[in-house]
C-alpha cells in the first residue's frame, strides 16, 4: 500500500489517493469521518476547529460500501476557501492584482518551515511555504488512517491512544487498562488522558499558556491490541516494523522522539529488569510475562501489544514573540503573531494513531496475499493458529 | 543511493553492496578501515571484539583510489568461519551429517529474534535466525556508512558522537565543544564519554553488570556539523529528514528510542524555550541564537548541528538467565547462557554514527547533482552561497 | 517525481496526485486541458468522446500559475456521473435496492481484464473490474503527461508523435521532418499520420473495420527532440532510462510491444549499419551521423532525438462478438455488446507522448537539481556546455 | 524482493546480493552453475568465454541447502583478474605508476555507453566506462534468475527460451512444442534455435559476418509455462506484469525492443484476430482457445503460457570500425578494433530467460504469502483450485 497527500491550508481542499487496498472490505465516508470529528476535537485549540468541521468524501475505489481494489480517492474541502480564492488562487494574475491582493509574508517564524522552505524552494513570500506545511495536511493522514484503521479493526487489531504528558504534567501509570477502556476513558477525556487528576492540571497547564501567550507541548501514547506476531523482519535492517514506527511518528508535524515499551527508561535498568520472559500455554500459545519491549523483538511485532510514545514540541505560532528576521530587509524583528492552538496534543495523539494504523495496515497487507479482503481475514486467522501452535 | 548488506554471524563473510555513488570520490579501504577499528573498541566488548579484527576488502566500483559511479562492493571475512564450515555449511547434508555437526537450538531466549523470526521464517533450528539477526551484521552498517562519511567529509560536513549515559550514569551537558574536540575527546575515551567523571562511573556500571551476570543500555548522541540547509522536505510527510534519520536510528539492533534536540524534554517546556531565534550578518548568513530543535525544521536541515540522540536496551544475552519456553517441548527453561558483551553501547555509538551519516549522504545525493563528484562539490558551495544571502 | 492515479470509468471524477514537482515553474488548467483535447480526437471514436469535453481542474500545487513544489491535484469530472449515481454509488446499498439498480455483469469479454480481474479481487460483478481498467484512465495520465511535458517544453525539449500504421496501413518513411514539423502535421491529420496517402487508406480501414463490427490497432511513434545527454545510467540495469520507457508505454491499455530507433529491423543488419558514428565539431559538440539506435546508448539519452515506438492491438470491445463463459452458470455464450471505438490508435499517439514525457521529466528532475525550477533551467543549459566541450 | 549487481569487467570478481527470498527453498551453487554454464555456451562466441568457466559462490541465506530468508549472497571471480591487478587496482598509485600501467581509453566505441558513459561520470579514461557497462555484467544477471527460476520450478512454473531470427534469418514458426521439448531442442542447438534448417543457415550467418568483420543480431524468445492467473494488477499502471517484463527484457546490454504474443502483428489485424476467446471446463477450468496475447489481459498473467520476445542489436564491438572521435584531441578515427563476439544472441536467450524469471517470481512473492516457501507452495495451490472453480 501506498498514498499520496496534497493541499494546501487555505487551498480550495486537501486530497489524499490510497492505491493497494485489498478488494471487499467495507468501507463508508462515516467511518473516515468519526476519525476527522476525533481530530478537530480537544482541550485549548483555536477558532478554526469550530468554523470547519472536516467532512471528507469517497470519490473512487468504493462501490456500494465496499473497496473495489483499485485506489481510493479521499477529498476534505477547506469551508473558507471562499475567502481566499483570489489570495490563493490558481490562475496567473497580472501585475497590478498581484499588488492588490498579495499580502507577501517575507518574515518568517521561528520554529516552523518558513525559511528554509522559503530558501529550497526559492519562494519570497512565505506563504508558498505555510500553505503546505502546517499542520491542516494532517488531516488527510488522519483520513488515510481512518481506511488503515478499519482494516486493522476487521482483522481483530484494535489501535488507542492517550496523552501522558502536557506542559511538565505527567499522568499517572495508570494500572494497564484494556484496549476498549483506554479508547473509551480517553475519548471522554477532553486532553485525551486517563489519569483524571492529571487532566484537570493539564487543563490549568494549557490555560495558563494561553493567558501568557505562549504554547505548550506533551508526549502521546499509541496502543494496538491484536497484531499478528512476526510481521515486520530482522533479515534487512529497512525491513523493521518498529523503525517504520519511529519514522512515522516523526514525520507528524512537531514530533521530536519517538519510544517503545520501556523506551529511554531502558537506558537506567539492568538488562534483567528490561527484557520479558517467554511463556506458552495451551490456551494462549506464546505470551510474554511482561511487555517492557512494547510489542517488538528484532523489528518484528511479537503478539503483544504495541506501546508507541511520540513527544511533541509545542506549537511554533507564538503570540509572546520570538525574534527573528526580514529575508527582504535582513532586519531583525520579533516574529508576527498569527492565529493559533496553545496546546495541541489531544489531537496529535489521533494523528499519532492514524500514522501508526497506516504502517501497520501496510505491513500486513504487504506480508499476507492481500487482493481479496475474506482472503486476508482467512490468512490472518490461519497465521494466528499457526504461531500458536509453533 | 541504496544498500543492500548480507551474511551471517558465523557464515564465511559479510557483503554490502553500495548504488549510486557519484564517480570520481576519493575512497580507500583505510577510510572503511578506521570505521570498523572504532566499532571493535569500547570497554566491557566480549572476547570475539579481541579475535577478530574486521578488515574490509572492495571489489567494485573503485579503481586507483577513486569510486566509478558504479556499485561498490564491500565484504568482510569472518576469521572464525573455519571453526563453521560444518555448522553453517552452505552445501546439503545427509541426515547422518545432520546429526553429528547440527547443534539445533530450540530454546528462544527473550529480548531476541529467536521466537518471533523462528515462526516466521518456519525454522525449528533457531540458530537460522540468531545467526542473521545478530548485531555482526551492523559490521557491514558501519562499512556503508564509512564510505557515506567520507563523502561528507569531502563537502564539508562531519559527523561525530559520544556516550550521554550508561547503566543510568549521566554525563554531565557539556559546554558544547567542537565538532573535533568531540571527535577526538569521545575517541580517547574507553566510553566514548566526554565527561571524565562520569566516565570512570560508567566503567564501574559495566564491570558490576559483568559481575552479576546482568547487562545494561544507555544513550548515544550523534552530532553533525556544516549541515548544508534545506535538505529534507516538508511538501510530503515521508520527504521528512528528521524521520528518516529516527528510523535508521530505530533500525540498529536493540535501539528502542530516538529524539531530536531537547527531544523529550520539550514536554516539559513552554514554546518560548523550544524554538530557536533566526538571526542575520553578512558573516554568516542566517543563524539561530540557539539549537533546542537540534538542526531539524519542517522535517528539513537548517545548517545548525543536527542533535540526534537514540537509547539502546542492555543487551539480550544475560548470563543472568530469564524463563523462556522450548519450542519443541513447550517446556519452560531459563535462557541459554551464551558469550556476550555486557555492554554495547560505546559500540553503538559508532554504528549510529554510521546510520546518520549514510541517510544524510543519501539525501545529499538525491537532492543535488551528483553524477560527478566534483560536480557536487561545486552545487554544495554553490548552495551555500545562495542561502547565505537569501 | 512520482504520481498516482485514481477513478472509475463511471464514477464521479478522475484524480491524480504529482509529487516531486519543482517549484516555480509556469502551470495552469490551459496546459493540460489544451493535451486532454488532443487525446479525444481521433478518427473512428465512438459516441463517448462527443458527450464529454474533459476538463482538469487544479487543486493543489500551484498559486496564481506557478508551481509551489507541494504536490499538484488535478481532477477531471465525469460528465455522465449523474446517471450513474445509483449503479456506481459510493454508500452501501439495501438488498432490495441492489435487486434493483444492479445490472451485475458475470460475461467476461475476451482480450480485458473483466475475467482475470474479477478472479484476482474476488468480484462476482465484473463492472467492478472493468470500470477501473477501462482506458478512461488514460485522461489522468495525459493530464500528468501534460505537466512532464510543460516542463520539458521549458527545458528545450519538445515531444511530437505520430501515427505509423493502422490496421496493416503503412505510412511511408517520410523524410525527418523538424520536430515542429511532425507536431503541426501530425496535429492537422485526423488518424494523426504524416503521410496523407497512408492517411486516407488509414480512415477507410476504419471505416471497414466499424462496418465489419470489428477493430483495429496500429503503431505509433514518439519523437523528442532536445533531450540532454546522459540521462539514465549503465551503472545498475534498473536505471536504464529506455527501459523505463519501454515499460511506460506496455504499461498502456491495449499496448503489446515497444521498439526503439531501427527496433525490430536491427535482428536482419549487420553492425555496421545499426551503430551510428560519432562526430564533433565546435558549433555542436558530439552528434552522430545518423540516429538508428533511437537517442539512446548503454541505456542513456545520447543527445540525439529520442525515437520510441509502441503497438498497440484492436481495442477488444467488439461488436463482431467472441466467444467467451459465463461466470456463474459457466455457460458458453458469445460476448456482450458494448459502445466503442473501432480504432484507438491516434489517441493512444497521445498517451504515449505523455507516458514517455513523464519518465523524461522524471528522470531528469531526479538527476539534476531540481527543487527550483529557475535553478534547473540552469543546471539543464551548463550541463549543455559541459557536454559539448567535454 | 530486490536485488544488486555489483563488478567490472576485469575487477575482481562479480557479485549479486538477493534480499527478500522466502525461507526453506532448497538452492544449491550447482543451480546457480548450470544456468551460468548455459550463457557461456553458443556458436561464435570470442575467446573469454573459452578460457573462463563461470562459478558461482553463495556466501549467505542459504544453510545446509536451503534458504534461510535472509539476503543472499553470490560471487562469480573474474579468472582474468590475476592479468588486471594493476590496470584494474583498487588503492591510489603514484603519478609514476599511472604513467607506466594505465592504457588511457580515449577513444570512444559506437554503439556503446563509452561516450555519454564519459560525459556523464566525468572519466577521461573511458575504461572507466566501460568495465562496467560490459555485458560481463549480464553473469551476475543470470546467477540472481539461476535463483528466481529454482523458485518458480517448485512453484510448477517452467520458462524456456529460444532463438527465432539471427542476422535476418527467420526460424520456422514450429508447431507448439511442449516447455520441455523447447528446454530440450534449443539446449541441443548451437544457436538455441528449434528449426534445424534455420539453425545451419544462422551458423553461416554468424560464420559470413566473422568473416566481414561485421557482427549481426537477432530476436529471442521466452516461453513460460504455469504461471498462476491474477499476477499483477490492471488497477494502477506500474503494477502491470506485462510491462515490468517490457522493462526488464530493454534493459538487458543491446536490447532495443519487445512484444507480447503476436506483438507488432497486431497492427496488421482486426481485432477478431487478435483476442483470445475464453473456454471453461471441469477439469481444466478456465482457459482460451488460442493465445494470441501471449499470456496477458490487463497487465494480469491469464494462465496461458507468457509469451515475449527481444531484439538484440548486433553487438557494437567491430572489427569492421566505424568512425568516431578521440576525446581529447577532438580528432576523428575509426573505432578501435577490441576481442569481440560476432553473434551473442544465443546467450542472450538465456539472459531474458533470467531477467523474466526475476521478474515473475518477484510479482509472486510479492502478491501471496511468502516468509515461508512451503506455505507460499501451498498458496500457489489454493490459488490454483480457486481460480479453476471462480
Amino acid at each position: 500500500m501506498r498514498y499520496l497527500t496534497a493541499g494546501e491550508s487555505h487551498g480550495p481542499k486537501l486530497t489524499t489517493i490510497i492505491e493497494g487496498l485489498p478488494a471487499g472490505m467495507p468501507l463508508t465516508e462515516q467511518d473516515i469521518n468519526n476519525e476527522l470529528a476525533r481530530r478537530q476535537k480537544g482541550y485549548g485549540r483555536g477558532r478554526r476547529m469550530q468554523i470547519e468541521k472536516d467532512q471528507a468524501v469517497i470519490s473512487s475505489g468504493v462501490r456500494h460500501g465496499y473497496t473495489l481494489g483499485s485506489p481510493v480517492t479521499l477529498t476534505v474541502e477547506n469551508k473558507d476557501w471562499k475567502h481566499w480564492t483570489k489570495i490563493m488562487g490558481i490562475e496567473p494574475i497580472s501585475h497590478d492584482e498581484e499588488e492588490e491582493i498579495k499580502r507577501k509574508i517575507q518574515r518568517p517564524r521561528p520554529g516552523h518551515a518558513d525559511l528554509v522552505g522559503g530558501m529550497k524552494y526559492g519562494h519570497r513570500d512565505l506563504r508558498n511555504v505555510l500553505e503546505r506545511s502546517s499542520a491542516r495536511e494532517t488531516t488527510v493522514r488522519v483520513a488515510a488512517g481512518a481506511v488503515a484503521k478499519q482494516l486493522l479493526k476487521h482483522l481483530g487489531v484494535e489501535v488507542a491512544s492517550h496523552v501522558v504528558k502536557i506542559g511538565g504534567v505527567q499522568a499517572a501509570q495508570t494500572y494497564r487498562a484494556s484496549i476498549r477502556e483506554i479508547q473509551q476513558r480517553s475519548e471522554a477525556s477532553e486532553v485525551r488522558c486517563l489519569d483524571s487528576e492529571a487532566e484537570l492540571k493539564m487543563m490549568a497547564a494549557i490555560d495558563d499558556a494561553k493567558k501568557n501567550g505562549d504554547s505548550i507541548g506533551g508526549i502521546v501514547e499509541v496502543i494496538v491490541d491484536g497484531m499478528p506476531s512476526g510481521v515486520g523482519s530482522y533479515v534487512h535492517f529497512d525491513r523493521k516494523l518498529d523503525a517504520k514506527l519511529a519514522r512515522a511518528i516523526v514525520s507528524i508535524n512537531a514530533f521530536k522522539g519517538v519510544e517503545f515499551g520501556l523506551g529511554f527508561e531502558m537506558a537506567d535498568k539492568p538488562g534483567s529488569e528490561v527484557h520479558d520472559e517467554i511463556t506458552w500455554s495451551e490456551e494462549q500459545g506464546y505470551t510474554r510475562k511482561t511487555n517492557r519491549l512494547g510489542g517488538f523483538e528484532g523489528g518484528m511485532s511479537t503478539g503483544m501489544p504495541i506501546i508507541v510514545r511520540g513527544v511533541m514540541k509545542p506549537i511554533p505560532t507564538l503570540y509572546k514573540p520570538l525574534q527573528s528576521v526580514d529575508i527582504e530587509t535582513k532586519e531583525p524583528f520579533t516574529a508576527s503573531i498569527e492565529r493559533s492552538d496553545s496546546c495541541a496534543v489531544p489531537a496529535a495523539a489521533v494523528v499519532a494513531e492514524a500514522a501508526v494504523s497506516w504502517e501497520l495496515a501496510c505491513a500486513i497487507v504487504d506480508q499476507f496475499s492481500s487482493d481479496r479482503f475474506d482472503a486476508l481475514e482467512k490468512a490472518i486467522e490461519e497465521h494466528r493458529s499457526y504461531t500458536k501452535e509453533y
